[in-house]
C-alpha cells in the first residue's frame, strides 16, 4: 500500500480540495476509497465533520420500472431549482451503474458540461460485501463536495445490503401499473420503507387503480397520527410529474425537520455505520492473527465432518480474544 | 428461546429424523435455522459428518433468461435418472423464491406427489446479511437428507453475498440471445466463474451466434490447458436441450472428481462458511459486551461530526479485546 492510486496519484491532500469543490479530486477520492487504500480512509475522516448537510433520497424498485428514466427527469428539476445533485447507483441492472462495468469515465463526460450534477456508480463485488460501506463512503464524499441532494438509485427493496431505506432520508418506491402490482406491494416491507410512492408509467392502463389500492393499504398499515407517504403518478419518459414529485421530497424534507425524524434517522444511519466499521476492523484484527494455515487446517476438518463451522469459530474467537 | 419454532414444535431430534429421510422434518429445521434458533444449530452439527454426497449446481443469469423454466425442465430429467433432487431458489425474482413471500407451503404442494424433489426458497432479509448462512445451512439439511443434486437458483452473478458459484460444485451461466450479448458477458466474471454455459431460448435469432461469441471469448481466456467449459444450447419451455445439459452436469461432475478440483472447491466452501461462522460468532460476542447505549453514544458522536466510524470503531474493539 503507497497511498497511491490505480492512476498513480497520491490521495493525501484529496479531502482538502473535494471541499473547495473539486470533482476529479472527489472521483479520484472515491476510486481510492473503493481500492481500500489507507490514506483514503484518512482523508474520508477528514471530511466527516462537513457531513450531514446531504438530503440523501433512496429510489428502489423493481428492473422494469423506469428508475434511472425517473432520475434523469428528477435531475433536471432539481438543477432547475438550482440545486447541486449527486447520482449513486447501486443497481446492477441499471444503465446507470452499467458503467460501473465499463467504466464511467465515459457517462461522466455526457455530464460534464454541468458541474453541479455529479453522477457515481457503483460495482457490486464478491460474497463479503462491503456495498454498505462503499455506499456510505461516496455518499459522505458527495455530501462534503457540496451536493444538496443525492439520489441513490437501488433494486434493493428488502435485500441484504441493498436496502436504502436505511440509508436515506427519503425513500422512493416506484411501482408501475400491471406488474403483478398485489405481489409488488406484498414484497418484503415494501409499504413500511416508502416515504413516498410513483407511480410511474402512469399512462398505462391501471395506474388510478394502482393508486387506489396503495391509498387503501397506506390508510391501513399507517397509524393514523403518523405522516402519511404522498402518492405522485409520474410518465418519466414524457418528464410529466416530475415537477410534483420534487415537491413532495422537499416538503417529505421540511417533516423529517419538524419532527425530528430527521435527527433520529440520521441516528440510525450512523448506528449502521458504526456496526459496519467494527466488523471491518474486527476483519482486519482477523486477517493479521488467523493465518491462511490454521483456516485451512479447520476447512479441512469441516470438509472431512471433524468438527462444525460454529464450534471451529468459536475456538478461533477464544484464541483470538485470549492474545 | 424455547427451542420451539413458529409452530410451537420442538427443533430437538430432528436432525435424526432428516437422516433418516423425514421430509417435513427438513423443511421445519431449514425454517428453524432461518429463525435462528439455537437448538437448530445444535441439530444442523448433528447433520454435518451426514453431509458432502450432494453434487451442488448454481444456476445464474439476469432475470429473464429462463432460469426457473430450466431448473423445471432439468428436474424432469435428473428424475427420469432416478436420482434425488432439491431445488434452493436465492433469486427475488424468481417465481420459485416468490415462494418465500407468499408461503412456500403452497408451492410445495405442488410437488407432494414426488417426495424426491423438495423445493425451497429463501427470502433475503436485512441489510446485515445472513443469506450466505442461510444457502449453506439449507444445503446441509438438503445433502443429509439425501438429496443427490441440489440446484440453487441465483441471480447474483458477482454480486455480494449472491455469487453462487462459491458455493457451488458445478456453476450454470444461462444467456439468451439479443439481451445485449456483450454487456452479459463482459459482467464481472462472467466467463470465470461458468463451469457450463446454456444459451436457452435458442429458437430466437442470433442462438448460434452467441454460441460462437462465447466459444471464442473462452478460448481466448481459457489457460489451454484447463478444462473448457462446455456451452449447451437449449429451449426450455419446449424441454429441448435439457437432457443434454443433465449429461454436461455429471460430465463436469466426474472432472471435478478425476482432477481434484472437488476437493479445492469443497474446501473453499469450508473457508468460506468458517469465516461466516467466525463473524457470527464475533457479532454475538459484540452484541453480549456493547450496550445499545454506548452504541447511541457512538452514533450520536458520529451524527456530530466528533469523531469518525473507523476512528470508534478501534474504541471499540480495543475495549472488547481488553475484557
Amino acid at each position: 500500500m503507497t497511498g497511491r492510486n490505480a492512476t498513480g496519484q497520491t490521495v493525501k491532500g484529496l479531502a482538502e480540495k473535494v471541499l473547495a469543490g473539486d470533482i476529479p479530486a472527489a472521483a479520484r477520492l472515491m476510486r481510492a476509497l473503493e481500492d481500500e487504500l489507507p490514506e483514503a480512509a484518512d482523508e474520508l475522516r477528514r471530511l466527516y465533520p462537513h457531513t450531514g448537510r446531504a438530503h440523501v433520497v433512496g429510489i428502489t424498485g423493481a428492473p422494469g420500472t423506469g428508475k434511472s428514466t425517473l432520475i434523469g427527469s428528477l435531475i433536471s428539476v432539481l438543477r432547475k431549482q438550482g440545486l447541486r445533485v449527486g447520482v449513486l447507483a447501486i443497481d446492477p441492472s441499471s444503465p446507470f451503474s452499467q458503467g460501473a462495468l465499463l467504466g464511467d469515465r465515459l457517462r461522466m463526460q455526457q455530464h460534464a458540461t454541468d458541474p453541479e450534477v455529479f453522477i457515481r456508480s457503483l460495482a457490486t463485488r464478491g460474497w463479503s460485501g462491503g456495498l454498505a460501506r462503499a455506499t456510505l463512503s461516496t455518499l459522505h464524499v458527495m455530501d462534503a463536495l457540496g451536493k444538496e441532494v443525492i439520489l441513490i438509485e437501488s433494486v434493493g427493496v428488502g435485500q441484504s445490503e441493498l436496502d436504502i431505506s436505511r440509508v436515506a432520508d427519503t425513500t422512493l418506491v416506484v411501482l408501475v401499473p400491471g406488474m403483478g402490482d398485489e405481489i409488488q406491494m406484498m414484497k418484503a416491507g415494501i409499504l413500511e420503507i416508502g416515504d413516498i410512492f410513483v407511480v410511474n408509467k402512469a399512462d398505462k392502463d391501471g395506474a388510478e387503480n394502482l393508486k387506489q389500492d396503495l391509498e387503501g393499504m397506506l390508510q391501513m398499515k399507517t397509524d393514523p397520527a403518523a405522516h402519511r407517504p404522498e402518492i405522485i403518478l409520474t410518465e418519466a419518459t414524457r418528464h410529466c410529474g416530475s415537477d410534483e414529485l420534487a415537491g413532495a421530497i422537499l416538503r417529505h424534507r421540511d417533516y423529517l425537520l419538524a419532527s425530528g425524524d430527521m435527527e433520529r434517522r440520521r441516528q440510525a444511519r450512523a448506528r449502521l455505520e458504526l456496526l459496519d466499521a467494527i466488523d471491518n476492523a474486527f476483519k482486519s484484527h482477523l486477517a493479521d492473527r488467523l493465518s491462511p494455515k490454521t483456516l485451512d487446517e479447520l476447512a479441512a476438518r469441516l470438509v472431512r465432518g471433524e468438527t462444525d463451522p460454529d464450534a471451529a469459530a468459536r475456538t478461533v474467537l477464544e484464541r483470538l480474544f485470549q492474545s
